[in-house]
């Protein structure tokens, strides 16, 4: 059984691979141009799911599994994988570990003015005037919480915090004190000191969030968004941050990226920013490769209760 | 039944106690001296702990309870206190909260390189190369797991950190997955990602921690301090961290405070440093006093069972 992988993967988990796996024979490269060679007689294709076309499907005539070793699948070609019926699996649900520790680590940062810490470092500057404050007490209101906001959810309950979410059906979720419906985002906003957004980037979720959510805010309220900068009216953000509607906002995503060097964003006190990297983490591949050894157990046991088993009509 | 306060209080605070206890006479002083003309007649002392002397305890002749609203009692006249046979409670426990926030506040800052995003935010510098680690997985251990000890070993396993803590029984603690003797010290560090100092200082702890320490450290340790500075060989951790035998130190307590303007930490980027802050809150004073409207409740009852009631004999 011939495993191919188009992504760059860590030596010590190759090695970790070939040592658990006997009978799989592995190929290993960095990159879809180098494997293309390998692809013809290749059973499983590892990928990071950005460098397929409906040619190079066509050409793998034997690929009967591909496990995408992220959680994006917005470029894989499938119409062509469907019609061979080819199994495609991903690593959904490892960016809520990095994601959600972004996210605390963000808000103590703000509640405990480390920046102003820092600041003061580099100035020799001993000032135990600082007011700070805690998490403690505070209010959390979870916009999209799936695995990402539910994680950020139990860590924002061990810190004894108030969390709130807001979803389609209104159903409860642990470690959510209080689910509002979508048609109630405006008061599911009112009274929460953080306001984190995990949103997606759809149709229905482009610039969901604008002026008057903003308004709706406290005026002391810490805006975060690690989801998607799309679901944002950043012009509507720059304009509530300079009017003071609401304090700070925490943003690891823009509606273009790499953020213009331009951008007011880049030198306001009241932006913490940072190049789109909360889902990323030194522990990525490893989390991504257990799951496909998991999976791959199970190939081999021809077993069929795949891990992120992806429906190839729904592309999800 | 009169309350006279030297510790000034936060005018919220005096509204609520006014109105919560209707049968006491409150009189609200910013110091001892504005206090001592309504000693003589005080039934119950608010102190910060540190205005106290010999002669104001016997010039207070009708005091019966001293309620000391920090966790410090270095500075309380015992002898005469003890003398006249004045209840003493204090406001122990208060300060876990807002520790053990700075302690992952920092810890999360470190991993996920925000001092590093910071900089690059300064410079319009959208850089996605910076390599972030995570929490998740790596191991603490806490020195002198007490109260604050225990609330950081409790959200280090929200993070799902493995941790390890030090003490003198060797019995097992709630959220401490491995307990040493202080006589294992040094194997309790060798395997930490974090090691957490929250030792108290005494003549036991005077340099408890040195060089020994830091070489049984891995390198790529990080070393914290919110105990007290004096548990710590200062110049010995300096050199340990220039010769790279651990890899960052956050410090927020020195051997001499404030911390000297020359000193070489200020501008060494393997330390972070606060000026003795951990425990600061804008929740301290009303926690405080919580604590005290639940004891004042106690003892308009009659009844005994006060919190954080201090042995006089003992001083804590």
């Amino acid at each position: 059984m011939n495993v191919v992988t188009s992504a760059k993967i860590r030596r010590d988990l190759r090695e970790a691979l070939i040592n658990e796996f006997p009978n799989a024979v592995f190929s290993f490269h960095s990159n879809i141009r180098d494997a293309a060679t390998r692809l013809k007689d290749a059973d499983i294709l590892i990928t990071y799911g950005e460098d397929l076309t409906d040619s190079i499907i066509n050409a793998a005539e034997n690929l009967k599994w591909i496990m995408v070793i992220s959680a994006g699948l917005d470029l894989m070609p499938f119409d062509a994988i469907n019609k061979k019926g080819i199994l495609v699996t991903n690593a959904k649900g490892i960016h809520k570990i990095p994601m959600a520790e972004y996210t605390l680590g963000m808000m103590l940062q703000y509640v405990k003015r480390l920046r102003t810490f820092d600041l003061n470092q580099r100035e020799h500057k001993w000032d135990k005037a600082v007011k700070t404050s805690e998490l403690a007490g505070k209010r959390i209101t979870i916009i999209g919480p799936g695995a990402i906001g539910g994680e950020i959810a139990r860590l924002a309950k061990a810190f004894r915090m108030t969390t709130a979410g807001v979803n389609r059906s209104g159903h409860p979720i642990e470690n959510i004190d209080q689910i509002y419906l979508n048609s109630n985002l405006l008061d599911a906003l009112k009274d929460a000191d953080f306001v984190v957004s995990v949103l997606p980037s759809t149709k229905e979720t482009y610039h969901l969030i604008n002026k008057t959510h903003f308004q709706a805010m406290k005026q002391d309220a810490v805006f975060i968004n690690i989801g998607r900068g799309k679901t944002v009216d950043q012009r509507d953000l720059l304009e509530a941050l300079k009017e003071g509607m609401i304090s700070h906002a925490i943003l690891d995503v823009f509606e273009k990226e790499p953020l213009n060097e331009e951008h007011p964003f880049w030198k306001m006190d009241q932006v913490t920013l940072t190049p789109h990297i909360s889902s990323i983490s030194s522990e990525y591949q490893p989390r991504s490769i257990d799951i496909f050894k998991e999976n791959l157990s199970k190939y081999l046991a021809g077993e069929n209760d795949y891990i992120n088993k992806i429906d190839l009509e729904k592309g999800y």
